[in-house]
């Protein structure tokens, strides 16, 4: 027995060494100075997102669980606490790009005590609840590692140079398979997560919603499709548009998805490998609900609910198993692709609590369930999650005009 | 026959007097400067509804159906166009205020003469289209009597002289009934328009969902309860409140309902009766989503769906046939009480299309469907909507922050 | 002895009256509404310029000289006071317009109750003190009375229909003499108010000032020069405008003077008499500082200071007797023209105190002092200036970018 | 002669190389990430300063001098661009803060370039042109120079860490010598640049004034008499305001300087060197206009017009030749002290151009003109001002709510 909870330990250190290692990687092709910039509120400096996630660890787990705990530094504590008002202060959300000290190196120490002092942590309790926690941590740091691939992506953005994260040009797609509409019969379908392996709470409980017949699309909205969209009018059109998202583009003079560019030689699109010319195989990104709205109005479809989204892929046995580089690819597979791994997929589901939803007690429960309101329910995952991160009951959710994410479209239709 | 044409045609059009002459008898105690100033953007004068609801009839009956037809006034169609693109121009929403000509007499020609034409026109074509516009009109200018008793409270609010609508004293209630929980079996309903009498567009089509075991307050949440949240600290604590209604305490100093004042002789409460003591049986109104999500959580309940709230209503028979004055009432009755006729109820439902959801075509599709985003939707009635208007399947949706409609708070929680 | 006074106050009552009455006219040709309505924060309903001036004399002369005084309205003390911070609480600037309690007809009340006890009050006590507060009372009256010409002028145009305030085409001027230049020597000049009849604070003291050499246009610039101005590409070259004013035309996207617009029969202008056909004659207004200061540069001229002004008027003897409609007048003479009764002049003089300059103490000494910083003084008078209000020594002034009073350019030269 | 010309072309050289190594001098006590973070849309980076600076010296002398020019990036010459609307685009002001790439690195070989590049062109050409174009550039480096240290000081007090730009106490000083006023008579005076050495354009031309008798305080106001305003509830008393004050005070709700902080152990100063307790003998500094004048309200004195000040401070033979640190330091001497080298002294004058005053033809020509509006005029200089570089004919220029600049009060009263 103990040599299994030994194991069990050993195997969770190992994950957590793989993820804690991983976020200072994804840094390394940045300098300080990148490192350091917040290109709007909505965005997180990379070193301020390296903290965070250590002290999600430090608060969370060594303040409540270490014997004689001392801060690694007292101002931390207010520093790089992002939203939980059960901590305490916060600091100012729209300043974290001033915090040039700490430095970047007194961060990276700031992750190499946290990790220690988790080792050692562990090596004296590998019990449920600490493992757990550790669980939550990693699965956490993991979401900051896509938030910090497309806030980097935000900042280089708004670079008039356009640095590439990687300078490598991205392989333009063979031809684009025809769109295909899949039909699900409705029912009684079962939604949530079902026990097994890691999940967040706001997957459960799980719980049966009504769901009429329905169809999906094969694979996710292309560039090209996209662009028959906007030169059709699509942006010009009132008639297309929820009425906010109308004033949404309005007000903000919008005429494409956020990284396009249209130039003399025609369009091409910032990404993380710089500006590329735009393939029209590979998926349309970087779009609101507002304009995957407007989109599927046009396209005479709509967006699928989260819960014929979740039944879908459960039906069909899909796992997030797929291989990513930093853009959506072209799909070149047939039946329903796309699931995960390119883009999030706009649903027409406000994020609500399943019924019965409880957050856990104190701080930690602000996690997820503060935040059920004038949001929209992505599901599936991009190429900037991490393998593995997500599933079919993932549950993401953003403002309808949110953009900076890597946000597609899946089409779904009424039988 | 014809002769039941007629007599149908007879009816519609007492009703269709009935309704025009209540828009302009709620007019009646207030001056033409009253008449004509706006509170706030989402407010507009009330010279603006009576207006506005006339333009509804001239643009989507007189235009398309009248022969030879002419507008009242040219300029008029761009003026009193609230929200249509499909029509065209239309006037800046804050501004409405600024618009002293037409004069108030004017408004009142305008309203006379598209009475005398469409009156004309229905003798002329009594048919099902032209019945069916006529209907929803009318429908529409009910919403608007609504509007103008909130509009006008908001306004008469801002004047430091706080004057009143209704110059007379609401009667204080007696003892308020004890709070009551009445338990509903879940399983698989039907909600939506069962296809008998008026409905509007959004209330169709009718579908099944499926709905767990719940149980319903038998009352709102009157004065006395609110306040006793209050003084718990509720407006202090983070830890009861979405994370947006938190920022928008914080953002707006906010402490209390909108029309509560705390003088040194206690709580009084702005009503269109003008400045009243606190009624601590009365219904507390004037909530914004932010506040009755908040209540419902400090008393370890939550807000109903609008699946709950209508097959609730739908299986005890409710219909909106509540006798009102102009401020809700105290509850003297048992079982499930108060559906209609005090306060509309927020529901934790964001507004959304029906499965099927189809909008009309054209310019009148615009009525509700482009509507149906980061809303929450409101079911029952309040004191300021007509008799007879609302059903069980009747949807009001505002955003979260909204708080001068007669909004309030119906309990509910999960068996 | 006695006498005397009694025929002193008579005169001085006779010119109360005729002040107050005037006041009153002014709203005749405006119904009920458009004297409640504000159209900006910087703009006051007519009513309640009609309001605060009584409020200016119960304040400032019964409140403190009538034996036993009693408030007319208690609330009023707060609702008509404009920025006096020794009298207490201020209505909020922007929320004028939601006054529509107490009605026109009780502010008129208001205004005749207020005479009646300044002329019963005058009857007692005919003093100096008294005598003075009365003449500041009419003279701040008249400042009001432009005001409400300016502001309801400034309603009117926000309005669609465009409803002109008179009824009554506005003739075509003749030919349009020259410019030309009026030379004046430089040296030390005494500016300020020489102590004869009535002056503001700001006037005072009289001082001496160096001024080199100058010439002075002979009349103020027509819509024909800025128009030439306007087609030679003026809101479109930096280089013609201040830093602060080019940020100004970028943000606003401005063209052409406030009331101006361009229409497929060409330029027209909105006016008191509704909208015009734009005459070349006449006097360019409504312009901000800004635009006056670009039109000099782009005229190689520049703004007068304002002793340059005070200096030319005072040599030149003028003095402000010019008849005036409600529009400036296009010049017909010789010599230097349009001084007075046209358009205000900016001058490129920052308001500052005069050297030695000491207000009033107590709250009426708040009435021009606490205004000098960030504005620029305006010279001469306007079409709305009532008849004799204005002198050589008079100074106006307004933000640089106000646009919405009779604003034009007098141009000057260094010689 | 060639020899001369050669020995100034040194000498010039020679300068040119100290003030150019004093800038990356200043930048030594700060990292990378510091040097690259902007505090707010008035305050610039670090970095930005370096690159400005030798921008223009590319633009403004290489561009138009250099045989076969070609730019050191094509991209810098707008990313650069600060302000000058004759050379082209500019990068948004509030978004330098964003443009991590050039690294400070790049930055720095920039700078390198440009400095071979210009000692290479001086070489060639030392004439009159080109060298009055560098002894420009290099007054510019030095006015960059004080705004790199106060916003570098801006950005390190957003930081709750409050980090030290230099970590060494401040000594506290001895006693605070009374106040003393010294008198100076009136009469025609002369301002401006007399012809002697270096001046801007805005010095131009000399020219005559009238001044009435005055007297000014022989030193700037402490702390410690700052203290006093406070504590007589300056900051709560409206009749010290001017309105537009007022109002800022109000709607920022201030209470102190802007670097000052009330704590459990009494008053302590945020300054270069860190956090410090108040020390009540030092120069109260980084005040507003608006503080400026309530304060001098306060001691029953007023600001200096800047007529005043040049000429008492060249009729006492006063030049910038005091030693400085960080911070304003305390007065030892006697008569008039401290006009130069500790806080830059609020005029009442608010900022126009002379009467002739002419700018340069060209981009150059937006130097100091176009900002001749809504600001008002600093005189003297401060600590952070280069030694040598401020004269008694020097305008320093801010808008009245400004407070990031080491400014402060020098009292003067009419005789």
């Amino acid at each position: 027995m103990a040599e299994l909870i030994e194991r069990v330990g050993t195997r969770l250190l190992d994950d957590f060494y793989a993820v804690r290692r991983r976020s200072v990687g994804l840094a390394e092709p940045l300098s300080e100075e990148d490192c350091c910039a917040q290109s709007m509120p909505d965005a997180s400096p990379v070193k301020w997102h390296l903290a965070h996630t250590s002290w999600f660890f430090e608060t969370f787990i060594l303040e409540r669980h270490e014997p004689d705990f001392r801060p690694h530094h007292p101002a931390f504590r207010m520093l790089f606490n992002s939203y939980y008002n059960g901590i305490g202060d916060k600091h100012v959300r729209a300043q974290r790009g001033l915090i040039t000290r700490p430095s970047f190196d007194e961060v990276l120490a700031y992750r190499h005590a946290v990790d220690e002092r988790i080792a050692a942590l562990l090596e004296r309790d590998s019990g449920a609840e600490i493992g757990a926690l550790i669980r939550l941590g990693l699965q956490h740091e993991q979401q900051h590692q896509e938030l910090l691939l497309t806030d980097v992506k935000h900042l280089l953005a708004m670079n008039p140079l356009l640095p590439a994260y990687r300078d490598e040009a991205l392989p333009h797609a063979r031809q684009l398979p025809p769109l295909e509409w899949l039909a699900f019969e409705g029912g009684i379908v079962e939604i949530g997560h079902d026990g097994g392996g890691f999940a967040f709470d706001n997957e459960s409980p799980r719980h049966r919603q009504f769901v009429e017949p329905f169809a999906l699309a094969s694979r996710l909205v292309a560039n090209g499709d996209y662009l028959a969209f906007i030169e059709d009018g699509g942006y010009r059109d009132a008639a297309l548009w929820l009425s906010e998202g109308w004033d949404w583009v309005g007000v903000n003079g919008l005429q494409h998805p956020l990284y396009w560019r249209q130039g003399e030689e025609g369009w091409s699109e910032f990404t993380l490998h710089g500006l590329q010319p735009l393939d029209a195989a590979r998926p349309v990104t970087h779009l609101s609900y507002f304009e995957a709205d407007a989109y599927a109005r046009w396209a005479d479809a709509r967006l699928p609910t989260e819960a014929e989204w979740e039944h879908a892929a459960r039906s069909l046995n899909m796992a997030d198993d797929v291989p990513r580089g930093l853009h959506p690819n072209a799909t070149s597979g047939s039946g329903i692709t796309q699931l995960f791994g390119d883009c999030w997929q706009w649903t027409s589901s406000s994020y609500a609590p399943y019924p019965g939803f409880a957050p856990a007690a104190g701080a930690i429960g602000e996690y997820n369930g503060k935040f059920m309101c004038n949001q929209y329910v992505l599901r599936g995952s991009s190429c900037a999650t991490p393998a593995g991160h997500a599933r079919a009951s993932y549950r993401n959710f953003f403002p309808s005009s949110a953009r900076w994410q890597f946000s597609g479209i899946r089409l779904a239709r009424s039988c």
